[in-house]
């Protein structure tokens, strides 16, 4: 019964280590992080926010990568589903309610009570996607925070990218090692305990993207992990759970050549196959141009299945119209609704 | 931003009036009624159920309408969204909540508290829709006899079609007596205030469905209402709350040819405009073509928005394709789950 085309599955959801200074909001506006995965499922499932008060974006007005996703939708016409794994606020976008809080903040104990029920009740969507194969990406304002958390904690040695041009390196690592001593542990100690370390430093999200992963490819339905370096953690978290077969990540050239990660190397680690797309942005024109130019300075880099979404139109060779798409949404959403810059913060968790 | 062809919301719910004996569900599975608005929302999001434990079907095999939306979508690939007025069980599939609870019987005195509420709430999401056309259409179980008794309640004369091929109007009407009767009210007492009658009369869909209308109206979305006799009371509210422009309310052949209700002149008593399709099912081929031939015997009719999927079809000149579709879906969805009969009970809410 499946369409031609992948489910893209959307991961949507908040965890409160965003809050932290200098990790992802600071400046004149940090409350509109929090309306970030609100906006991104809105731009995805309509084209625009219809009840989140703006379009996200960066200080110098790159825009979410959503718009990019959004584009490469209505070029492909690929089907949507957007999970809530705590979005708070909510969104007017249609979501599939995990009924779970936003995640505490990494340097409490336990960040993520629950980890299991959200993990099962992913698994179980998993299990009954009817596709021979999606996607799964995410937003989430922090997460590749929580993501360094959840790698520590599982003794994987990968690096983590940034939204910002200037990855806050050394403050994740601090807040990554606060963690761990909150959480009454050392760095490798929740290795095979893949839900455990999702519990002490993760978030939401990766408990349900893992889940989600997991029932689908239980069930015969191939999985490709749309998404950076929050994406290698799902990858982690999985291979711990003991799954092996392949689990392609798709992501972004920004993301990619990140010299502050170290993407392609955690790649080979984890026995995961990069597929890796050039979003073309150095060189568009346009009205909406200028936003997007961003990407190619550093900002942004990925999210919100931006990566695989680029994927899908290479591999359709419309490449070039989801870019026009893009553009073209850029133009039309930072004029017509004004985008707030979130002085300091992360467009999106994708790339935070 | 929008896409070309309209986007169908379709507003899921339940209320508890569908329990009395003979109206909906009766004999060997009563229980599996109230997973049809999940059922059928899954339907039209993953083209099957995905957790709801069936298909929707009538004693003999007929399938819901859910089968032939969902058919249309894939052939025009029309975008969806799914509202939960109160769906219970929940559902699988991802759905805008309007956090409501099922309705209840309307033989109470309130069986929709915080109906103004859920208007309001609804209205919100129609004025921020960015199409350029929406088709509004329902599934809640029982919910032919609510709209008889909201229609009563306001003073308008239109009957009401089923989904049964012997309508149980006799019933419906004893029934809607004794809703008056506990909300101390006579036929027409709420002319004026379409609230005031849902609350005492309706379900917590028809507050949804004109409240979405209402807003998409207020900001220049054209709207048709997808449906047949219960999308009439939804007509009939908004004339009561003083909306005066165009109203198409796109039904099939077999709701508005029904004899025991009396579609075409409700609908020029409301200045609506009928939008009347034939499915065609009466002389279909192929391994699910049976169940569907039941519409032509006058069951299921329509609902699920089929009657505005339709319509699509039918303007876009696909309506073979769609038909081709459809039967497609009920061959392979009859023939690999199991389709429990809820015996005596409604395909869904659209005919009920």
């Amino acid at each position: 019964m499946s369409r031609p085309t992948p489910r893209l599955v959307l991961v949507a959801g908040a965890t409160r280590t965003a809050a932290i200074d200098g990790i992802s909001a600071a400046g004149a506006s940090p409350d509109l992080l929090w309306h970030t995965p609100a906006a991104d499922a809105e731009i995805l499932a309509y084209g625009r926010p219809v009840e989140a008060p703006a379009v996200p974006a960066s200080p110098t007005g790159c825009p979410t990568p959503a718009v990019v996703t959004r584009g490469a939708r209505d070029v492909l016409g690929f089907e949507t589903t957007v999970v809530d794994a705590g979005i708070d606020p909510p969104t007017a976008a249609p979501t599939v309610d995990f009924d779970v809080a936003a995640g505490g903040d990494i340097r409490e104990t336990t960040p993520v009570p629950g980890v299991e029920q959200v993990f099962e009740r992913a698994r179980d969507l998993g299990s009954g996607l009817p596709d021979a194969e999606v996607l799964i990406g995410e937003t989430i304002p922090g997460g590749t925070t929580t993501a360094m958390g959840t790698l520590r904690a599982l003794g994987e040695p990968a690096r983590v990218s940034s939204s910002l041009p200037a990855n806050p390196t050394g403050l994740k690592r601090n807040v990554v090692a606060q963690g761990l001593d909150a959480s009454g542990i050392s760095a490798g100690d929740l290795a095979g305990d893949p839900l455990g370390a999702i519990e002490a430093m993760g978030d939401p999200v990766l408990a349900a993207a893992a889940g989600i992963a997991a029932g689908a490819l239980e069930t015969g339905t191939g999985v490709t992990l749309a998404g950076g370096t929050q994406m290698l953690a799902v990858a982690a978290v999985l291979r711990h759970a003991g799954v092996t077969g392949p689990l392609p990540v798709a992501t972004t050239t920004h993301v990619a050549d990140d010299e502050s990660a170290d993407f392609r190397e955690a790649a080979v680690a984890l026995d995961v196959h990069p597929i890796v797309t050039d979003p073309g942005f150095a060189h568009i024109e346009g009205e909406g141009a200028a936003g997007l130019a961003g990407y190619a300075d550093g900002e942004a880099k990925g999210g919100v299945g931006m990566g695989g979404a680029l994927a899908l139109a290479a591999r359709a060779g419309v490449l070039d119209q989801v870019r026009g798409r893009a553009v073209d949404f850029c133009g039309r959403l930072l004029g017509d609704r004004e985008a707030v810059p979130e002085s300091g913060s992360e467009v999106s968790s994708g790339g935070s």
